[in-house]
């Protein structure tokens, strides 16, 4: 990622009495959200969570945050403080804890049983530090204070670090739904009591800053799923997100009005439900649960699966009964709910899923359609609540692209923080608290490392920009040999080509083009083969291109023997 | 493309008295609109359009539609009617042309401007047949009528098709601006006098089915746009589709209202614009339009470019001005309106875009935080309004995805079609009018073909899976030489790789491996080159997915030296 201050460099020492903050994810996109705070040669961490590629990362199957700027530091680390269970905040921890196990983690009830289970498949187990909303507890110099705020997950908390060279609030992912299912509102009032205080720094979500107004009341979805199982007399099939626990209890709760039988499809659904009944956050009325097994022994009308998938993921079961490559198949009369954002990126494969189960005839029920999703993100309306009741001496917008960082900049300012206390930072841009004002102090290392397989960071840029060219064009590779006594080719250069897309036949006629350069290379005493390849690439490069239009790559091979 | 109705098979012959009707393209998709009228052995083709590739057709240029059902029939072509100029419609025609260059191509004097110097840059000079609106025309048995419609490009047409067999509407795409900047309404009473007459069959526009309610008027944008204007105190970049006229005189409207000058920026829009203004369509005012070259003498308050790029397209100006890679230079306090739709799948691109120019300082407004768009396409408002009027006997939706289809299908039975009555069909599908009623009768081939630089239908399926498999994982090719007389193989086998993200000297592992397995075969005789080959693939697979958890394309190459 290129930075909009090119000029930035490596940030000078730490100054006595500073603060330094260095977010190494999340600013400037939309996941992998990890700060680092450093005072006095103690570093705290909010959140370690991972990113999801897009197109421009292909076969990638997640991006950690670069652990570079802590590797030699980790026994400076007091903390990971996790606002949440969300992947993007909790996704990259057992990639750090791989490289020092007994960093203390510290969240809430939920959040650690989440991380706890992830980490449990990766075989570490944390030490973890439980906290709750009110608590206070320092680790070393960062004197933490827990706030509750409401999200699209149980159980998260807003995070305030007083040290001595200052106080600052994270409010990690929230919204402030007023009635939310469990009753536990985002704490406006401490905010407003921790700002009265004095708040050097406010960190705060951007996601939906661009977005006017105020976000509707989870509970307001509630009369929409009521309507839809009023309505549907063969199955229904609910995709959300396997995470969103309130979500899953408004659809079981309908599902108990409206005599339905639920089973859970999706092993992270499986388990997440699992581990929110056993602690309390998801209430299951007896009877209601079945293994999806027995659904076929039921009618139709009774019957309700909740599952993943809802972001049209290829191998996850919606997906799969969209292509009827499922065990349940889907037919005419069948509802299926998408009660879930759409994330960016994720429009083709959604509409990809819609069109499938559409074509079976199923009736889909999503956001566009009728209101079964809102936000977990405050709205620009929430965002100046917040500043306003916290009144802070510098803001740094998080949690964001672009676009959201300046539009949350911008109600900064209107709520009256002066322009030049508003610091909007890229991931790796280093801001320094110094005497109650902020400033860019310099710039590390925060590219993306990726994780294939079962290898982190072995796939670099280099290779991804391979991949896209392979992708796009395919390749030809002109194999070549050659007497290694005599200097001399044997036989003809041979053709091997993938994805292409030009017939075998048609390489005919450049054979003798690659071999009038080999002779022409041979009678100038050319026998370097870096060279030689360098000529085999040049010839067949020019004739597909002039022939075809296209630039696929040439892998030129000499053998010699 | 899978069917819902596999058991499909070729259709029998046309009955004496009834009349075909097979879409090669716009049925379960938006884009490559064709459809192939047949009665008595003669054929009607309504638009000949293109559809862009998604990330599941990696590499390609343009998709059209399959024409090897008509491809031994080309001679019974009465015509080919262009509803209006839009790529969607018209960009297949070159490539139909290239089978029989003397079909008669009909349509308005826009559309046929607009076809025309697309076939000037083919070197093709078509043969050309001018209609307006309230025309009658007969070609062979097809009685033409020609019904003015609204649409977000002028000049759109609606095709009346009167045959012995029975009379068909096509409404090809439109909407119902009742107060349109040309004046030019949708003839919803030439409609209704036609469906008076008795209409056997509807075929209309699906895109906006979905979509409740009313289109707003193209005339709400002003109001908008003017208030960009007044606000911006330096340079205006405004980026909208080449081919939407109105929008760019609305555009240029504000300008002259507010004293900037005009560039046009971008092949595509330059040429477009002049059309429009030599034919009258566009009113340019005296010393408004500078060349680009003369935007650096002015103040920046008085420029304004309007340029191409709305879509994110990478090579598009307003991408590699995002990116800092263009000589015009995005600053602080620019203003980038993007006047545009977002068509589905371009998401991700016009995001970056976004994201790009904020990051650089400038405001951008969108369809997302501003009223700068207005969709071409009726919702279904407009869509209730055409079929009462035309109470037709069968109906057809056409030009959309299976959600916007079955949408469709269902406002026409909401309307009082009766449902068996409602022919949903897919690309390919053969559908027969006889006696007033229409029925399915088959199938026909009506995939994909890709072109892909200069070549046509080169690019296969299985050249895209290729790609799909070299994008996501990369490819690893393992050269053997053999000795052709001895059966021995000479030297260590070679490893080349590109994408794959392993370290080179990782290979040193799985050499061993390959040695060994070519020992194996050679002590139980195995010398067949495919044998080898596959003795290789397995070795390095099991290896690379045992250690990598990866599936790379394994490329065994056997030189016989």
């Amino acid at each position: 990622m290129s930075h909009p201050h090119p000029e930035l460099a490596p940030p000078p020492p730490l100054a006595k009495g500073a603060l330094r903050v260095v977010a190494l994810g999340g600013l400037g996109e939309i996941g992998r959200n990890m700060t680092v705070f450093e005072y006095a040669g103690r570093l705290l961490i909010v959140d370690c969570g991972v990113l999801f590629p897009e197109e421009e990362q292909p076969g990638v199957d997640l991006i950690l945050p670069d652990f570079d700027y802590i590797r030699d530091r980790l026994d400076d680390i007091e903390a990971i403080v996790l606002t949440h269970g969300h992947e993007d905040h909790i996704g990259a921890v057992p990639f750090l804890l791989r490289e020092r196990a007994d960093i203390p983690l510290v969240g809430s009830r939920l959040t650690l049983a989440f991380i706890s289970a992830k980490l449990g498949e990766h075989r570490i187990k944390p030490e973890v530090v439980q906290v709750e909303e009110g608590e206070r507890r320092s680790f070393g110099d960062f004197d933490l204070e827990f706030f509750a705020v409401n999200h699209s997950i149980p159980d998260a908390l807003a995070v305030g670090i007083r040290t001595p060279a200052g106080s600052l609030l994270h409010t990690g992912d929230f919204k402030m739904d007023q009635l939310p299912l469990d009753g536990r509102i985002t704490d406006l009032g401490g905010f407003a009591r921790f700002g009265a205080e004095g708040v050097d720094m406010l960190l705060s979500d951007s996601t939906n800053a661009e977005v006017p107004g105020f976000v509707t009341s989870e509970r307001d979805i509630a009369g929409v799923i009521d309507n839809v199982f009023a309505k549907a007399d063969k199955r229904i099939i609910l995709a959300c997100f396997a995470s969103h626990i309130h979500r899953v209890q408004q659809v079981l709760d309908a599902a108990q009005a409206h005599g339905r039988k639920v089973a859970f499809v999706g092993r992270s659904m499986v388990r997440n439900m699992n581990i929110a009944r056993d602690l309390g956050y998801l209430k299951i009325p007896g009877g209601l649960l079945v293994d999806v097994k027995e659904l076929d022994g039921l009618p139709e009308s009774e019957v309700l699966m909740v599952c993943t998938g809802s972001q049209g993921e290829p191998m996850a079961a919606l997906s799969r009964m969209a292509n009827r490559d499922h065990q349940i198949r889907i037919e005419k009369g069948d509802t299926v709910v998408l009660a879930s954002s759409l994330i960016p990126g994720n429009e083709n494969s959604v509409n990809r899923v819609i069109n499938g189960l559409t074509r079976w005839g199923a009736k889909v029920v999503h956001k566009g359609n009728a209101l079964v999703h809102v936000s977990g993100h405050s709205s620009a309306g929430e965002l100046l609540y917040v500043l306003n009741m916290v009144k802070p001496r510098n803001f740094m917008p998080v949690h964001g692209e672009w676009r959201h960082l300046r539009a949350h900049a911008r109600l900064a300012e209107l709520s009256g923080v002066p322009e030049n206390r508003v610091v909007i930072a890229e991931d790796g841009v280093v801001v320094d608290l110094y005497k109650g004002k902020a400033r860019i102090a310099g710039v590390v290392q925060a590219g993306y490392v990726y994780v294939d397989g079962n290898s982190v960071g072995d796939v670099t840029e280099s290779a991804l920009k391979d991949r896209r060219i392979l992708g796009d064009e395919g390749f030809i590779s002109v194999v070549i040999a050659v007497d290694s006594t005599s200097g001399k080719f044997i036989g003809e250069p041979q053709i091997h080509t993938r994805g292409a897309g030009i017939d075998i036949d048609a390489y005919d006629e450049v054979i003798p083009k690659i071999q009038s350069a080999l002779e022409r290379a041979a009678s100038d005493g050319i026998t370097d083969p870096g060279q030689l390849r360098q000529l085999v690439r040049r010839s067949v490069g020019r004739w597909v291109s002039d022939t075809y239009r296209r630039r696929p790559m040439i892998v030129p091979v000499v053998v010699e023997v």
